[in-house]
């Protein structure tokens, strides 16, 4: 994209998406990616305008292991949310930067029918950073969508480990999905992702891989009794599904459509929003103040003579107070 | 403490500390654990004069659920140490300021007869206040403790938690009581703790409870086994013990003098120290940073205007920016 698109008024890209056109809501999230100080102005300008529109989606993270089937079951299941009549939009959350790179045409060539549907609209992940600048972007891009008329908002995890958390802090309900295996079921999944997941879905359930996915579901069920209920009040489930067979998709869109009702009902839906909104903020308060402190040239160069010389001779907890007292001086 | 006593210049302080005279060690430390600003610019001064005689001791942390009989380990434990030459310093940490405010006796007359030792000093519970000015303080009481010619320290966890981190990142060697218990021998005792033992003693082996004990040791040592192994290369052992018969504990004395040995030959012991040091300087600045910010008055108003009036009509990331830059700007 030209230097020249990006510095185009913020009023024609508000008005731009607000009409859902395509090509500007794109131009808009390559701007929220961006690192450019005047990039982010923008976009800065262009989120305010187009706030009072945002917030009317169901915004739905997966995830699951590599070989789950993650992008099969989104094709599957996004011709159903399709279907329903929604708009729907696919985004990914991948902070590893050289994975990400290739997965741009990936993302694409992954979902071929989905991809070429109206009513939908599949984002590549953005092309790395650390993990908060992709969440801060990943969620402004949210909330782009949503301005454009998206109301059925999947955000995909590409990278394992710290992406679920990430996803989970800007979404509404956390699918995990799961292979049947052979044994301990429980196994290459951690048990702290286990504990995010709002319902678990089992795929791959067909063939002769069909009698291991029912076994999984009761073990998997057993499993997610002994932990600690979520918040929402809202029991997990356990489903299955074939995304080759067409099996299952149907109950699993059911499933969410459920806990919408259950958690609008008793309040929760809101009250969730409100404080992960209340978290982004605390989160990115600190990681500022952080990222402010260790990248000032005296406390970068001090913490350098102190891990070379060693400390001995210092009094961490009063160096450490000093240190601070002296920054904030500045 | 009369406030003329710690008045006194840092000078006479430093003298009385390295010549081992208890009452003024005793009001140092009175002094590194007062949030007094005056108290503490005092203190400063203390540790700074004392801080090229500190270092030359084995800073033994333990931790254990209620009930475990850490007060009698040590009263047994402790008796061993003096006999083979040290002077043993006690020190507790406990977060908790109502429970801590009552053990001021409780330290000395659970230890009966180690508190009335020739070179033994028994330190009650600082009363009270955070987990990191307790933190400090314990820290810095080590310190005290060993420029007045103490040069075996056990810091001893009376809260439950969070405390037991504390302790080990300030500590050489942080051993886990056990009780052997009827059954699931890991319940009550966290994972987490668990992996940072170095090793484990399983206590009341005496009576009735002896082959619960040598049962417990061998499924702890089956468990340990599953453990990630410790940075020092060092391997976690189980022992058992009987405070009351007095068994088991010069052999518990002797694995931690190997442990030592071992430590020091492959260099883990000073790495470790270093390595603590520089972490406590940076959780301080850490705490530092997020305490001057959030007590920010104007800080504090927005955030309560949002935490009240809901957050819908802000944009997480880029309120979080603003409000920092605002307060560096300052």
């Amino acid at each position: 994209m030209s230097a020249k698109k990006n510095t185009q008024a913020p009023e024609s890209y508000i008005q731009g998406i607000l009409k859902g056109e395509i090509p500007v809501l794109s131009r808009a999230i390559t701007l929220v990616e961006s690192t450019n100080e005047k990039h982010r102005e923008l976009a800065q300008k262009i989120l305010e305008g187009v706030l009072h529109k945002t917030g009317n989606s169901f915004r739905l993270g997966i995830t699951g292991v590599p070989g789950v089937g993650k992008s099969t079951f989104i094709e599957s299941f996004g011709k159903e949310v399709v279907k329903r009549k929604h708009k729907l939009a696919v985004l990914a959350v991948d902070p590893s930067s050289n994975k990400s790179k290739g997965s741009i045409l990936g993302d694409k060539t992954r979902m071929e029918q989905l991809s070429v549907m109206k009513d939908v609209y599949i984002r590549p992940s953005p092309s790395g950073g650390t993990l908060g600048g992709v969440a801060r972007a990943t969620y402004e891009t949210i909330l782009l969508c949503e301005a454009a008329g998206f109301d059925y908002i999947v955000v995909e995890t590409v990278g394992v480990g710290q992406s679920e958390v990430a996803v989970s802090r800007i979404t509404d309900f956390f699918l995990l999905l799961m292979l049947a295996g052979a044994g301990d079921e429980l196994q290459g999944i951690k048990r702290g992702i286990m504990e995010m997941a709002d319902s678990v879905v089992i795929t791959k359930a067909d063939g002769s891989n069909l009698e291991k996915a029912k076994a999984a579901r009761t073990e998997f069920a057993r499993a997610i009794h002994f932990l600690q209920p979520p918040d929402s009040g809202f029991t997990p489930r356990v489903e299955i599904c074939s995304s080759l067979e067409n099996k299952g998709i149907s109950e699993i869109y059911d499933l969410l459509d459920s806990y919408k009702t259950f958690a609008f009902a008793n309040n929760y839906f809101t009250k969730k929003r409100k404080d992960q909104q209340f978290e982004l903020l605390l989160n990115t308060m600190d990681e500022q103040l952080k990222s402010a402190f260790y990248s000032d040239k005296e406390i970068k160069k001090k913490l350098d003579q102190i891990s070379k010389n060693g400390s001995k001779d210092i009094l961490p907890f009063s160096a450490g107070i000093e240190m601070v007292k002296k920054f904030l001086q500045k």
